[in-house]
Protein backbone atom coordinates (compact mmCIF):
# COMPACT_ATOMS: atom_id res chain seq x y z
CA UNK A 1 0.00 0.00 0.00
CA UNK A 2 1.40 3.13 -1.15
CA UNK A 3 0.37 7.00 0.71
CA UNK A 4 0.51 9.25 -1.97
CA UNK A 5 -0.71 12.35 -0.36
CA UNK A 6 -1.35 13.19 3.52
CA UNK A 7 -3.27 16.11 4.43
CA UNK A 8 -2.85 17.33 8.51
CA UNK A 9 -6.77 18.59 8.91
CA UNK A 10 -8.73 19.14 11.99
CA UNK A 11 -6.96 17.35 15.23
CA UNK A 12 -6.66 14.36 12.27
CA UNK A 13 -4.28 13.56 9.28
CA UNK A 14 -6.41 12.68 5.80
CA UNK A 15 -4.34 10.28 3.23
CA UNK A 16 -4.97 9.75 0.15
CA UNK A 17 -3.84 5.65 -1.16
CA UNK A 18 -3.43 3.44 -3.27
CA UNK A 19 -2.93 -0.78 -3.60
CA UNK A 20 -2.69 -3.59 -5.53
CA UNK A 21 -6.02 -5.23 -5.35
CA UNK A 22 -6.44 -8.95 -5.88
CA UNK A 23 -9.96 -8.40 -6.18
CA UNK A 24 -10.31 -5.82 -9.21
CA UNK A 25 -6.87 -6.73 -10.74
CA UNK A 26 -5.74 -3.15 -10.41
CA UNK A 27 -4.58 -0.64 -8.73
CA UNK A 28 -7.12 0.90 -6.47
CA UNK A 29 -7.33 4.30 -4.72
CA UNK A 30 -8.93 5.02 -1.43
CA UNK A 31 -8.95 8.20 0.94
CA UNK A 32 -8.87 7.34 5.11
CA UNK A 33 -9.18 9.90 7.46
CA UNK A 34 -7.92 9.24 11.39
CA UNK A 35 -8.51 11.32 14.27
CA UNK A 36 -5.23 11.90 16.33
CA UNK A 37 -5.72 9.63 19.50
CA UNK A 38 -7.95 6.78 20.85
CA UNK A 39 -10.38 5.84 18.07
CA UNK A 40 -13.28 3.68 18.28
CA UNK A 41 -13.94 2.38 14.64
CA UNK A 42 -14.16 2.92 11.37
CA UNK A 43 -17.04 4.27 9.21
CA UNK A 44 -16.14 2.86 5.50
CA UNK A 45 -18.42 5.61 3.25
CA UNK A 46 -19.23 4.39 -0.19
CA UNK A 47 -19.65 7.51 -2.70
CA UNK A 48 -21.86 7.57 -5.47
CA UNK A 49 -21.88 7.89 -9.79
CA UNK A 50 -18.51 9.82 -11.14
CA UNK A 51 -17.61 10.36 -7.79
CA UNK A 52 -13.90 9.01 -6.75
CA UNK A 53 -12.05 8.48 -3.40
CA UNK A 54 -11.85 12.41 -2.66
CA UNK A 55 -15.18 13.92 -2.99
CA UNK A 56 -16.28 12.99 0.64
CA UNK A 57 -13.43 14.30 2.10
CA UNK A 58 -13.17 17.09 0.57
CA UNK A 59 -17.39 18.24 0.65
CA UNK A 60 -18.71 16.56 3.50
CA UNK A 61 -17.81 18.50 6.05
CA UNK A 62 -17.13 15.35 8.46
CA UNK A 63 -13.89 16.08 10.34
CA UNK A 64 -14.91 17.80 13.35
CA UNK A 65 -17.75 15.36 13.97
CA UNK A 66 -15.20 12.31 13.40
CA UNK A 67 -12.75 13.56 15.58
CA UNK A 68 -15.24 14.55 18.46
CA UNK A 69 -16.65 10.60 17.92
CA UNK A 70 -13.24 9.08 17.86
CA UNK A 71 -14.50 7.45 14.36
CA UNK A 72 -11.95 6.87 11.62
CA UNK A 73 -13.43 7.24 7.76
CA UNK A 74 -12.15 5.18 4.76
CA UNK A 75 -13.09 6.01 1.55
CA UNK A 76 -12.81 3.36 -1.29
CA UNK A 77 -12.79 4.55 -5.20
CA UNK A 78 -16.46 3.93 -6.29
CA UNK A 79 -14.93 1.53 -9.64
CA UNK A 80 -11.51 0.02 -10.98
CA UNK A 81 -9.19 2.34 -13.28
CA UNK A 82 -6.72 2.63 -15.95
CA UNK A 83 -8.73 -0.68 -17.76
CA UNK A 84 -10.01 0.39 -21.23
CA UNK A 85 -13.00 -1.68 -21.44
CA UNK A 86 -15.70 -1.26 -24.33
CA UNK A 87 -18.34 1.37 -22.99
CA UNK A 88 -16.38 1.97 -19.86
CA UNK A 89 -15.73 5.28 -20.83
CA UNK A 90 -19.19 6.44 -23.33
CA UNK A 91 -21.84 6.59 -19.61
CA UNK A 92 -21.59 8.43 -16.33
CA UNK A 93 -23.87 5.96 -15.37
CA UNK A 94 -21.82 3.14 -16.17
CA UNK A 95 -18.24 1.81 -16.22
CA UNK A 96 -15.84 4.07 -15.34
CA UNK A 97 -16.44 5.85 -11.46
CA UNK A 98 -20.04 3.84 -11.60
CA UNK A 99 -19.11 0.06 -10.23
CA UNK A 100 -22.39 -0.26 -8.12
CA UNK A 101 -20.69 -2.31 -5.58
CA UNK A 102 -21.73 -5.32 -7.84
CA UNK A 103 -19.51 -8.37 -8.93
CA UNK A 104 -19.88 -8.51 -12.61
CA UNK A 105 -20.55 -11.42 -14.53
CA UNK A 106 -20.30 -10.00 -18.25
CA UNK A 107 -17.65 -10.30 -21.13
CA UNK A 108 -14.64 -7.86 -19.82
CA UNK A 109 -16.25 -6.63 -16.38
CA UNK A 110 -16.04 -9.62 -14.88
CA UNK A 111 -12.53 -9.92 -14.56
CA UNK A 112 -11.98 -6.59 -12.76
CA UNK A 113 -15.72 -4.86 -11.98
CA UNK A 114 -15.81 -6.92 -8.81
CA UNK A 115 -16.75 -3.97 -6.41
CA UNK A 116 -19.26 -6.23 -4.50
CA UNK A 117 -15.73 -8.33 -3.18
CA UNK A 118 -13.51 -5.82 -3.54
CA UNK A 119 -15.21 -3.60 -0.57
CA UNK A 120 -17.25 -6.38 1.41
CA UNK A 121 -13.98 -8.55 1.49
CA UNK A 122 -10.72 -6.88 0.06
CA UNK A 123 -11.14 -3.15 1.43
CA UNK A 124 -13.19 -4.16 4.35
CA UNK A 125 -9.71 -6.30 5.28
CA UNK A 126 -7.58 -3.55 5.23
CA UNK A 127 -10.04 -1.23 7.73
CA UNK A 128 -10.36 -4.30 9.71
CA UNK A 129 -6.24 -4.52 9.99
CA UNK A 130 -6.37 -1.02 11.80
CA UNK A 131 -10.02 -0.62 13.54
CA UNK A 132 -11.67 -3.97 15.05
CA UNK A 133 -15.21 -2.24 14.86
CA UNK A 134 -16.51 -1.19 11.70
CA UNK A 135 -19.80 0.52 10.11
CA UNK A 136 -20.72 1.26 6.53
CA UNK A 137 -22.62 4.13 4.82
CA UNK A 138 -22.68 6.04 1.69
CA UNK A 139 -24.90 8.47 -0.96
CA UNK A 140 -26.81 7.51 -3.81
CA UNK A 141 -25.01 4.61 -5.47
CA UNK A 142 -22.75 4.44 -2.49
CA UNK A 143 -25.93 4.14 -0.36
CA UNK A 144 -27.20 1.14 -2.47
CA UNK A 145 -24.12 -0.16 -2.23
CA UNK A 146 -23.65 0.71 1.80
CA UNK A 147 -27.23 -0.73 2.39
CA UNK A 148 -26.56 -3.86 0.36
CA UNK A 149 -23.22 -4.58 1.67
CA UNK A 150 -24.15 -4.20 5.47
CA UNK A 151 -27.81 -5.77 4.65
CA UNK A 152 -25.48 -9.45 3.17
CA UNK A 153 -22.46 -8.97 5.96
CA UNK A 154 -24.12 -7.73 9.09
CA UNK A 155 -21.73 -9.89 11.11
CA UNK A 156 -18.96 -7.78 9.72
CA UNK A 157 -20.96 -4.13 10.19
CA UNK A 158 -21.73 -3.06 13.23
CA UNK A 159 -24.22 -0.04 12.03
CA UNK A 160 -25.63 0.92 8.52
CA UNK A 161 -26.90 4.31 6.90
CA UNK A 162 -27.66 5.55 3.90
CA UNK A 163 -27.97 9.32 2.29
CA UNK A 164 -30.41 9.08 -0.24
CA UNK A 165 -29.83 5.66 -1.80
CA UNK A 166 -30.74 4.14 -4.97
CA UNK A 167 -33.02 1.44 -2.84
CA UNK A 168 -34.92 -0.66 -5.71
CA UNK A 169 -32.21 -0.60 -8.14
CA UNK A 170 -34.09 -3.51 -10.05
CA UNK A 171 -36.91 -1.09 -10.45
CA UNK A 172 -34.93 2.34 -11.62
CA UNK A 173 -33.49 3.03 -14.91
CA UNK A 174 -30.23 3.47 -13.20
CA UNK A 175 -30.37 0.06 -11.94
CA UNK A 176 -31.52 -1.89 -15.29
CA UNK A 177 -29.32 -0.04 -16.88
CA UNK A 178 -25.88 -0.80 -14.57
CA UNK A 179 -27.48 -4.60 -13.87
CA UNK A 180 -27.89 -5.14 -17.84
CA UNK A 181 -24.19 -3.94 -18.03
CA UNK A 182 -23.01 -5.91 -15.46
CA UNK A 183 -25.13 -8.58 -14.60
CA UNK A 184 -26.41 -9.47 -17.96
CA UNK A 185 -30.16 -10.23 -18.93
CA UNK A 186 -31.32 -12.64 -16.53
CA UNK A 187 -33.09 -10.51 -14.02
CA UNK A 188 -32.86 -13.32 -11.05
CA UNK A 189 -28.89 -12.21 -10.62
CA UNK A 190 -29.89 -8.43 -10.33
CA UNK A 191 -32.13 -9.34 -7.00
CA UNK A 192 -28.71 -10.34 -4.90
CA UNK A 193 -27.99 -6.57 -5.12
CA UNK A 194 -31.78 -4.61 -4.24
CA UNK A 195 -31.87 -3.95 -0.92
CA UNK A 196 -35.59 -4.29 -1.18
CA UNK A 197 -35.51 -7.52 -2.86
CA UNK A 198 -32.97 -8.27 0.04
CA UNK A 199 -35.15 -7.33 2.70
CA UNK A 200 -38.02 -9.32 1.32
CA UNK A 201 -36.33 -12.49 0.88
CA UNK A 202 -35.00 -12.43 4.58
CA UNK A 203 -31.64 -10.69 4.63
CA UNK A 204 -31.52 -8.59 8.07
CA UNK A 205 -29.27 -6.42 9.73
CA UNK A 206 -29.89 -6.91 13.91
CA UNK A 207 -30.18 -2.73 14.19
CA UNK A 208 -32.02 -0.30 13.05
CA UNK A 209 -30.54 1.14 9.74
CA UNK A 210 -31.14 5.09 9.21
CA UNK A 211 -31.71 6.25 5.88
CA UNK A 212 -31.43 9.98 5.14
CA UNK A 213 -33.43 12.07 1.99
CA UNK A 214 -34.34 14.87 0.52
CA UNK A 215 -37.91 15.88 -0.49
CA UNK A 216 -37.03 17.82 -2.89
CA UNK A 217 -33.95 15.57 -4.83
CA UNK A 218 -34.44 15.62 -8.10
CA UNK A 219 -34.26 11.64 -8.59
CA UNK A 220 -36.20 10.51 -5.62
CA UNK A 221 -38.92 9.91 -7.75
CA UNK A 222 -37.72 8.01 -10.82
CA UNK A 223 -34.40 6.29 -9.49
CA UNK A 224 -34.30 6.45 -5.77
CA UNK A 225 -37.67 5.48 -4.88
CA UNK A 226 -36.64 5.86 -0.92
CA UNK A 227 -40.30 4.90 0.28
CA UNK A 228 -40.13 1.42 -0.97
CA UNK A 229 -37.64 0.62 1.45
CA UNK A 230 -39.60 1.02 4.73
CA UNK A 231 -42.50 -0.23 2.97
CA UNK A 232 -40.89 -3.76 2.10
CA UNK A 233 -39.27 -3.56 5.78
CA UNK A 234 -42.95 -3.16 7.17
CA UNK A 235 -43.46 -7.09 6.93
CA UNK A 236 -40.16 -8.10 8.16
CA UNK A 237 -38.47 -7.89 11.12
CA UNK A 238 -36.08 -5.19 9.55
CA UNK A 239 -35.84 -1.75 11.25
CA UNK A 240 -35.62 0.78 9.12
CA UNK A 241 -35.51 5.35 10.07
CA UNK A 242 -36.15 7.30 6.63
CA UNK A 243 -36.36 10.72 7.40
CA UNK A 244 -37.64 12.49 4.46
CA UNK A 245 -35.07 15.98 4.91
CA UNK A 246 -37.55 19.10 3.53
CA UNK A 247 -36.41 21.16 0.91
CA UNK A 248 -33.19 19.44 0.69
CA UNK A 249 -31.41 17.94 -2.56
CA UNK A 250 -29.46 15.41 -3.87
CA UNK A 251 -26.20 17.16 -3.37
CA UNK A 252 -23.03 17.46 -0.57
CA UNK A 253 -24.69 20.25 1.10
CA UNK A 254 -27.28 17.94 1.82
CA UNK A 255 -25.46 15.25 3.57
CA UNK A 256 -22.68 17.81 4.93
CA UNK A 257 -26.31 19.30 7.05
CA UNK A 258 -26.89 15.93 8.41
CA UNK A 259 -23.73 13.86 8.57
CA UNK A 260 -22.97 14.55 12.01
CA UNK A 261 -26.41 12.79 12.54
CA UNK A 262 -24.87 10.06 10.91
CA UNK A 263 -21.52 10.06 12.35
CA UNK A 264 -23.25 10.37 16.03
CA UNK A 265 -25.92 7.44 15.06
CA UNK A 266 -22.54 5.12 14.23
CA UNK A 267 -20.54 6.06 17.09
CA UNK A 268 -23.41 4.99 19.19
CA UNK A 269 -23.19 1.77 17.89
CA UNK A 270 -19.55 1.15 17.23
CA UNK A 271 -19.06 2.14 21.29
CA UNK A 272 -21.46 -0.56 22.17
CA UNK A 273 -20.59 -3.08 19.55
CA UNK A 274 -19.13 -6.02 20.62
CA UNK A 275 -15.22 -6.36 19.51
CA UNK A 276 -14.33 -9.88 18.38
CA UNK B 1 -29.52 39.69 -10.75
CA UNK B 2 -30.44 36.25 -11.69
CA UNK B 3 -30.61 33.33 -9.31
CA UNK B 4 -29.04 30.14 -11.16
CA UNK B 5 -29.36 27.46 -8.97
CA UNK B 6 -30.22 27.16 -4.93
CA UNK B 7 -29.83 24.62 -2.26
CA UNK B 8 -31.07 24.54 0.97
CA UNK B 9 -28.05 23.53 3.45
CA UNK B 10 -27.90 23.42 7.04
CA UNK B 11 -30.79 26.09 8.38
CA UNK B 12 -30.58 28.33 5.31
CA UNK B 13 -30.08 28.86 1.55
CA UNK B 14 -27.31 28.75 -0.18
CA UNK B 15 -27.83 30.24 -3.94
CA UNK B 16 -25.66 30.53 -6.96
CA UNK B 17 -26.06 33.97 -8.74
CA UNK B 18 -25.27 35.67 -11.84
CA UNK B 19 -25.47 39.83 -12.49
CA UNK B 20 -24.49 42.19 -15.10
CA UNK B 21 -21.23 44.27 -13.82
CA UNK B 22 -20.84 47.89 -14.84
CA UNK B 23 -17.21 47.66 -13.76
CA UNK B 24 -15.79 44.62 -15.12
CA UNK B 25 -18.20 44.67 -18.35
CA UNK B 26 -19.20 41.10 -18.26
CA UNK B 27 -21.85 39.01 -16.31
CA UNK B 28 -19.90 37.96 -12.65
CA UNK B 29 -20.97 34.99 -10.76
CA UNK B 30 -21.47 34.63 -7.35
CA UNK B 31 -22.48 32.88 -4.32
CA UNK B 32 -24.36 33.86 -1.49
CA UNK B 33 -25.48 31.25 1.74
CA UNK B 34 -27.97 33.00 4.06
CA UNK B 35 -29.47 31.43 7.29
CA UNK B 36 -32.56 31.61 8.15
CA UNK B 37 -33.89 34.39 10.63
CA UNK B 38 -32.25 37.28 11.93
CA UNK B 39 -28.48 37.38 10.57
CA UNK B 40 -25.93 40.06 12.19
CA UNK B 41 -23.95 40.48 9.16
CA UNK B 42 -22.57 39.37 6.16
CA UNK B 43 -18.46 38.27 5.48
CA UNK B 44 -17.32 38.57 1.46
CA UNK B 45 -15.08 35.42 1.19
CA UNK B 46 -12.26 35.90 -1.50
CA UNK B 47 -11.09 33.36 -3.55
CA UNK B 48 -7.64 31.80 -4.56
CA UNK B 49 -6.29 31.11 -7.91
CA UNK B 50 -8.02 28.73 -9.89
CA UNK B 51 -10.94 29.04 -8.33
CA UNK B 52 -14.43 30.16 -8.73
CA UNK B 53 -17.79 31.57 -6.41
CA UNK B 54 -17.93 27.72 -5.84
CA UNK B 55 -15.18 26.75 -3.77
CA UNK B 56 -15.81 28.01 -0.61
CA UNK B 57 -19.19 27.00 -0.53
CA UNK B 58 -18.23 23.27 -1.30
CA UNK B 59 -15.16 22.76 0.68
CA UNK B 60 -14.73 25.17 3.60
CA UNK B 61 -17.68 23.46 5.38
CA UNK B 62 -18.46 27.27 7.11
CA UNK B 63 -22.52 26.66 7.17
CA UNK B 64 -22.77 25.12 10.42
CA UNK B 65 -21.03 28.30 12.42
CA UNK B 66 -22.51 31.00 10.27
CA UNK B 67 -25.71 29.55 11.18
CA UNK B 68 -24.65 29.17 14.63
CA UNK B 69 -23.17 32.73 14.40
CA UNK B 70 -26.12 34.08 12.47
CA UNK B 71 -24.02 35.76 9.73
CA UNK B 72 -24.31 35.33 6.04
CA UNK B 73 -21.60 34.95 3.51
CA UNK B 74 -20.75 36.17 -0.02
CA UNK B 75 -18.36 34.79 -2.42
CA UNK B 76 -17.48 36.87 -5.74
CA UNK B 77 -15.66 35.08 -8.64
CA UNK B 78 -11.86 35.21 -8.98
CA UNK B 79 -12.00 36.88 -12.33
CA UNK B 80 -14.88 38.07 -15.20
CA UNK B 81 -15.04 35.29 -17.69
CA UNK B 82 -16.69 34.66 -21.08
CA UNK B 83 -13.41 37.58 -22.30
CA UNK B 84 -11.15 36.49 -24.98
CA UNK B 85 -8.07 38.59 -23.97
CA UNK B 86 -4.10 37.91 -25.21
CA UNK B 87 -3.05 35.49 -22.34
CA UNK B 88 -5.89 35.40 -20.64
CA UNK B 89 -6.19 31.37 -20.92
CA UNK B 90 -2.63 30.07 -21.20
CA UNK B 91 -1.34 30.23 -17.53
CA UNK B 92 -3.56 29.47 -14.43
CA UNK B 93 -1.70 31.95 -12.31
CA UNK B 94 -2.83 34.93 -14.72
CA UNK B 95 -5.68 35.90 -16.46
CA UNK B 96 -8.74 33.58 -15.85
CA UNK B 97 -9.67 33.10 -12.28
CA UNK B 98 -6.23 34.70 -11.39
CA UNK B 99 -8.08 38.10 -11.30
CA UNK B 100 -5.92 39.09 -8.21
CA UNK B 101 -8.08 41.95 -7.10
CA UNK B 102 -6.25 44.76 -8.67
CA UNK B 103 -7.50 47.41 -11.33
CA UNK B 104 -5.51 46.52 -14.40
CA UNK B 105 -3.83 49.37 -15.99
CA UNK B 106 -2.82 46.96 -19.15
CA UNK B 107 -3.96 46.74 -22.98
CA UNK B 108 -7.42 44.87 -22.88
CA UNK B 109 -7.15 43.74 -19.13
CA UNK B 110 -8.04 47.77 -17.96
CA UNK B 111 -11.62 47.22 -19.78
CA UNK B 112 -12.66 44.29 -17.59
CA UNK B 113 -9.96 43.12 -15.19
CA UNK B 114 -10.77 45.57 -12.31
CA UNK B 115 -11.67 43.59 -9.28
CA UNK B 116 -10.70 45.51 -6.92
CA UNK B 117 -12.94 47.87 -7.99
CA UNK B 118 -16.02 45.45 -8.69
CA UNK B 119 -15.11 43.84 -5.07
CA UNK B 120 -14.50 47.23 -2.59
CA UNK B 121 -17.96 49.12 -4.75
CA UNK B 122 -19.80 47.13 -7.14
CA UNK B 123 -20.13 43.76 -5.22
CA UNK B 124 -19.67 45.58 -1.74
CA UNK B 125 -23.26 47.19 -2.93
CA UNK B 126 -24.90 44.18 -3.53
CA UNK B 127 -24.15 43.03 -0.02
CA UNK B 128 -24.49 46.37 1.71
CA UNK B 129 -28.11 46.15 0.22
CA UNK B 130 -29.39 42.96 2.30
CA UNK B 131 -26.72 43.65 5.45
CA UNK B 132 -25.48 46.56 7.50
CA UNK B 133 -22.20 45.35 8.61
CA UNK B 134 -19.90 43.64 6.47
CA UNK B 135 -16.44 41.62 7.19
CA UNK B 136 -13.66 40.79 4.52
CA UNK B 137 -11.86 37.17 4.50
CA UNK B 138 -10.10 35.08 2.02
CA UNK B 139 -7.72 32.81 0.98
CA UNK B 140 -4.07 32.86 -0.88
CA UNK B 141 -4.60 35.40 -3.78
CA UNK B 142 -8.32 36.03 -2.00
CA UNK B 143 -6.13 36.22 1.22
CA UNK B 144 -4.36 38.99 -0.40
CA UNK B 145 -7.31 40.70 -1.57
CA UNK B 146 -8.92 40.90 1.80
CA UNK B 147 -6.07 42.24 3.60
CA UNK B 148 -5.36 44.87 0.43
CA UNK B 149 -9.25 45.99 0.29
CA UNK B 150 -9.86 45.66 4.07
CA UNK B 151 -6.97 48.02 4.69
CA UNK B 152 -7.88 50.48 2.08
CA UNK B 153 -11.49 50.33 3.20
CA UNK B 154 -11.62 49.85 6.80
CA UNK B 155 -15.17 52.45 6.97
CA UNK B 156 -16.65 49.51 4.70
CA UNK B 157 -14.99 46.52 6.48
CA UNK B 158 -15.65 45.88 10.41
CA UNK B 159 -13.65 43.18 10.30
CA UNK B 160 -10.90 41.84 8.08
CA UNK B 161 -8.88 38.33 8.17
CA UNK B 162 -7.07 36.28 5.85
CA UNK B 163 -5.78 32.39 5.18
CA UNK B 164 -2.42 31.67 3.93
CA UNK B 165 -2.24 34.74 2.31
CA UNK B 166 0.22 36.53 -0.37
CA UNK B 167 0.92 39.06 2.05
CA UNK B 168 3.25 40.85 -0.12
CA UNK B 169 3.04 40.64 -3.67
CA UNK B 170 5.41 42.56 -4.81
CA UNK B 171 7.95 40.33 -3.67
CA UNK B 172 7.06 37.06 -4.57
CA UNK B 173 6.60 35.21 -8.41
CA UNK B 174 3.06 34.96 -8.37
CA UNK B 175 2.43 39.23 -7.21
CA UNK B 176 5.43 39.78 -10.05
CA UNK B 177 3.99 37.95 -13.11
CA UNK B 178 0.38 39.13 -12.19
CA UNK B 179 1.12 42.89 -11.72
CA UNK B 180 3.68 43.43 -14.49
CA UNK B 181 0.71 41.61 -16.52
CA UNK B 182 -1.59 43.37 -14.86
CA UNK B 183 -0.11 46.80 -13.90
CA UNK B 184 2.98 47.01 -16.16
CA UNK B 185 6.43 47.39 -15.40
CA UNK B 186 6.38 50.61 -13.37
CA UNK B 187 6.91 48.95 -9.80
CA UNK B 188 5.77 52.46 -7.95
CA UNK B 189 2.11 51.21 -9.14
CA UNK B 190 2.36 48.00 -8.01
CA UNK B 191 2.31 49.29 -3.63
CA UNK B 192 -1.26 50.03 -3.38
CA UNK B 193 -2.17 46.53 -3.91
CA UNK B 194 0.66 45.11 -1.06
CA UNK B 195 -0.35 44.84 2.24
CA UNK B 196 2.90 45.13 3.54
CA UNK B 197 3.57 48.04 1.71
CA UNK B 198 0.37 49.55 2.58
CA UNK B 199 0.93 48.69 6.17
CA UNK B 200 4.33 50.22 6.11
CA UNK B 201 3.07 53.73 4.17
CA UNK B 202 0.52 54.37 6.63
CA UNK B 203 -3.13 51.82 5.82
CA UNK B 204 -4.45 50.83 9.22
CA UNK B 205 -7.51 48.85 9.73
CA UNK B 206 -9.01 50.07 13.72
CA UNK B 207 -9.11 46.47 14.67
CA UNK B 208 -7.15 43.49 14.66
CA UNK B 209 -6.50 41.06 11.92
CA UNK B 210 -6.42 38.00 12.14
CA UNK B 211 -4.00 35.71 9.47
CA UNK B 212 -4.20 31.65 9.89
CA UNK B 213 -1.19 29.95 8.09
CA UNK B 214 0.07 26.29 7.69
CA UNK B 215 3.29 25.73 8.55
CA UNK B 216 3.43 22.88 5.71
CA UNK B 217 1.81 24.92 3.03
CA UNK B 218 4.41 24.45 -0.17
CA UNK B 219 3.91 27.84 -0.92
CA UNK B 220 4.82 29.92 2.32
CA UNK B 221 8.80 30.55 1.51
CA UNK B 222 8.40 31.44 -1.85
CA UNK B 223 5.24 33.21 -2.68
CA UNK B 224 3.01 33.84 0.62
CA UNK B 225 5.75 35.55 2.82
CA UNK B 226 3.48 35.31 5.94
CA UNK B 227 5.93 36.47 8.43
CA UNK B 228 6.54 39.86 6.59
CA UNK B 229 3.07 40.99 7.73
CA UNK B 230 3.51 41.46 11.61
CA UNK B 231 7.08 42.81 10.69
CA UNK B 232 5.96 45.46 9.09
CA UNK B 233 3.34 45.97 11.40
CA UNK B 234 5.38 46.10 14.49
CA UNK B 235 6.40 49.55 13.31
CA UNK B 236 2.99 50.78 12.81
CA UNK B 237 -0.18 51.35 14.89
CA UNK B 238 -1.56 48.09 13.18
CA UNK B 239 -2.71 44.85 14.93
CA UNK B 240 -1.84 41.56 13.52
CA UNK B 241 -2.63 38.36 15.33
CA UNK B 242 -0.47 35.80 12.93
CA UNK B 243 -1.02 32.26 13.90
CA UNK B 244 0.95 29.73 12.37
CA UNK B 245 -0.43 26.30 12.10
CA UNK B 246 1.51 23.31 12.88
CA UNK B 247 1.65 20.81 10.41
CA UNK B 248 -1.25 22.01 7.64
CA UNK B 249 -0.62 22.67 4.38
CA UNK B 250 -2.54 25.45 1.60
CA UNK B 251 -6.01 23.41 0.82
CA UNK B 252 -9.12 23.73 1.58
CA UNK B 253 -8.40 20.76 4.86
CA UNK B 254 -6.34 23.38 6.35
CA UNK B 255 -9.12 26.27 6.01
CA UNK B 256 -12.34 24.28 7.28
CA UNK B 257 -9.84 23.22 10.46
CA UNK B 258 -9.99 27.03 11.12
CA UNK B 259 -12.79 28.88 9.61
CA UNK B 260 -15.05 28.07 12.53
CA UNK B 261 -12.21 30.58 14.53
CA UNK B 262 -12.45 33.10 11.37
CA UNK B 263 -16.31 33.23 11.78
CA UNK B 264 -16.46 33.76 15.53
CA UNK B 265 -14.29 36.20 15.25
CA UNK B 266 -15.82 38.01 12.83
CA UNK B 267 -19.26 37.66 14.64
CA UNK B 268 -17.76 39.44 17.42
CA UNK B 269 -16.88 42.39 15.84
CA UNK B 270 -19.70 42.85 13.55
CA UNK B 271 -22.20 42.54 16.62
CA UNK B 272 -20.06 45.26 17.90
CA UNK B 273 -19.88 46.80 15.02
CA UNK B 274 -21.71 50.72 14.87
CA UNK B 275 -24.20 50.46 11.89
CA UNK B 276 -24.53 53.55 9.71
Amino acid sequence: MQVKKTHRCFSGTLSFCEHDSEVTKTKMNFSKFVPDGPVKGAIIWLSGLTCSEENFMAKAGAFSHLCAAGLAVYCPDTSPRGLDLPKEREHWDFGLAAGFYVDALTDGYRDHYRMYSYVSEEFYAVVRREHSKIAISGHSMGGHGALVIGLRNPEKFASVSAFAPIVNPTQCPWGVKAFTGYLGPDQKLWKDYDSCELIASGAHHPHKILVDQGSSDAFLQEQLLASRLPEVARATEQKIELRLRDGYDHSYYFISSFIAEHIRFHAQRLSTAKSD
